[in-house]
C-alpha cells in the first residue's frame, strides 16, 4: 500500500559471537536484536544518534522476555525480524525473532522507554510515534 | 550451619561495558548474570570447564525475564547477587540483581537447561543438584 | 582477469561498538577486522566452521599492529577493507584498514597462524594457499 | 620506598570471553588490558568518569603492538601485569602482559594519547604526569 519499513535484517555469525560451547553466547541475541531495532528506526527515518544529539532523546530497554530454542553457530546467516507490538507515550514495546533458515531460534519481547540525555523519562515526539504506528500497521497485514 | 556457598560478587564497570549513550549496554548485564552464576557453581565445587570436558554438560539458557531499573555508570562497582529459585531434573532457575551501593538496577530470572555436548537435553548430575538445593536452602535462611 | 576475491565489507557502527566516550571502543576494531578476513577466506571458498569441522584447522593471531588515527561513532557505516601481504607455510600476514566515507580511521597488520584443534601449529592446506595467493596477487594489480 | 602503585590485577575467565575455538577470543585480552590500565590509574587516584566529567579529559589509544603467546582458556585465572613505559606531554605508553601461573600469554604496548571531550588533543595534566612517572620509577626497581 504505502513503503513498508524494513523489518528484517541479515546478520552472519563471526567468531566474536561465539562462545567456548560452539554456539553464539546467550547475551549477543541481544546485540542482534538491538541492530535489527535500529535498523527498523532507521528505515523509518530515525537515526540513534541525530536523536540523541538534536533531541537529546535515547531509548533505554525497560524490560524484556526472551526464548532461547536453539543455538546459532559459527557462519550461521540469520535473519533478525523485528515488528512493533505496543505504542504508548514514552515507551513502546517490540517482538523479535532471530532464526536460520526459517527456523526461529531465540525470540523477544522488548519494552524500550524514551528519556532524555539526563536519564529523565519523557514523551516519544510524535512523529516517532506514528512512524511506529505505521509500520505497526504495516506489520499486521 | 553448613558453609554457605558465596552468592554475591563485586563487578567493576569499564569502558568495555558501557555505550554511547554513557551507561552499561543492556546485554553486558546478562554477562555479569552469567558471572554470578559461574561463581556460584565454583563455590559449590563446579567449573564449566570441567563439566564440559569430564561430563559433556553444558548450561544453556531457556528462558530469561529481566527488569532495568536504572543504568550503571563507568567505574561503578556492582553488587551481583545469585540465588537459587528452583531444581527441576534437567533445568533449574536463577533470580539474580544487581545493584549498586544497595540500589538495584536490574534483575534477572533465568531458566538454564542442562544439555550435552552434543546439545541434547540430559538430567543433571545428582551431586550437582543436591549442592544446588544446599544453596538454595541456605539462601532462604 | 579471474575472479577477484571480494575484500572489502560494509559494517554498521551500532550501540554495542561504542563506549562512554562516544566513539567505537578500541577493541572492537578488532572484530571489525576479523569479520574482514572471515569474509575474505569465505570469498575464497574457505569457511572457518567447515576448516574447523573437516579440517581440524583454525586460524590464530600471532603477532598485530595496529594504528589509531580517528574514532568511529555511531551510525557510521564503515569500510573493511582486507588484503594479503604475505604467505607462508603455517602463517599469513593480512594488512586491513577501516575508514569511513574515504577516511582511514584505523590500519592493522595482522599475523595468523594455522593450528589444529589440538593447538598445534600445522601447514596450511595449499588449496588455501593458492587461493590467498590468488587474492594478493589480484590485490597487488 | 614509598606506597608502589598496584599493576597487577587478577581476571577470571568467563564463557563470554570465549570463542567457538574454544580460546580467548583475540580482541578480548585488549578488554584485559584497559581493565589493567583503568586499575593502574585508579590506584594513583585517577578514575575514568571524573577526567572525563571534571577534567574533559579521555585517553584514547594511538598505537598499539601485540603479541599472541597462547591461549587462555574457560576458567583460567589470568594476572594482567601494567606497566608505566614512557610518559610525554599528550601522550604515554604502557606495557602489559597477560599470563597464566607465571606463564606469558599475551603481551601489548600501547601508547595512549589524552584528548578533551570534543577529540582534541590535549596535554596530559602535570598530577598525572607525576604520578605516572612515579608508578614508572616504582615499577623499574
Amino acid at each position: 500500500m504505502t513503503d513498508t519499513p524494513t523489518t528484517s535484517i541479515a546478520v552472519r555469525v563471526y567468531y566474536e559471537d561465539t562462545d567456548a560451547g560452539g554456539i553464539v553466547y546467550y547475551a549477543n541475541y541481544l546485540k542482534y536484536a538491538e541492530r535489527g531495532r535500529t535498523e527498523l528506526l532507521r528505515s523509518l527515518g530515525f537515526e540513534n544518534k541525530a536523536l540523541m544529539e538534536s533531541s537529546n532523546l535515547l531509548f533505554v530497554v525497560r524490560h524484556l522476555e526472551a526464548d532461547y530454542m536453539s543455538g546459532a553457530k559459527l557462519d550461521d546467516l540469520l535473519d533478525i525480524h523485528t515488528s512493533v507490538v505496543e505504542i504508548r507515550n514514552a515507551s513502546f514495546t517490540m517482538y523479535q525473532t532471530v532464526s536460520r533458515s526459517g527456523e526461529i531460534l531465540f525470540t523477544l519481547r522488548v519494552k524500550l522507554a524514551c528519556i532524555n540525555t539526563d536519564g529523565r523519562p519523557v514523551r516519544a515526539p510524535d512523529n516517532l510515534k506514528t512512524a511506529l504506528a505505521q509500520a505497526a500497521y504495516e506489520e499486521g497485514k
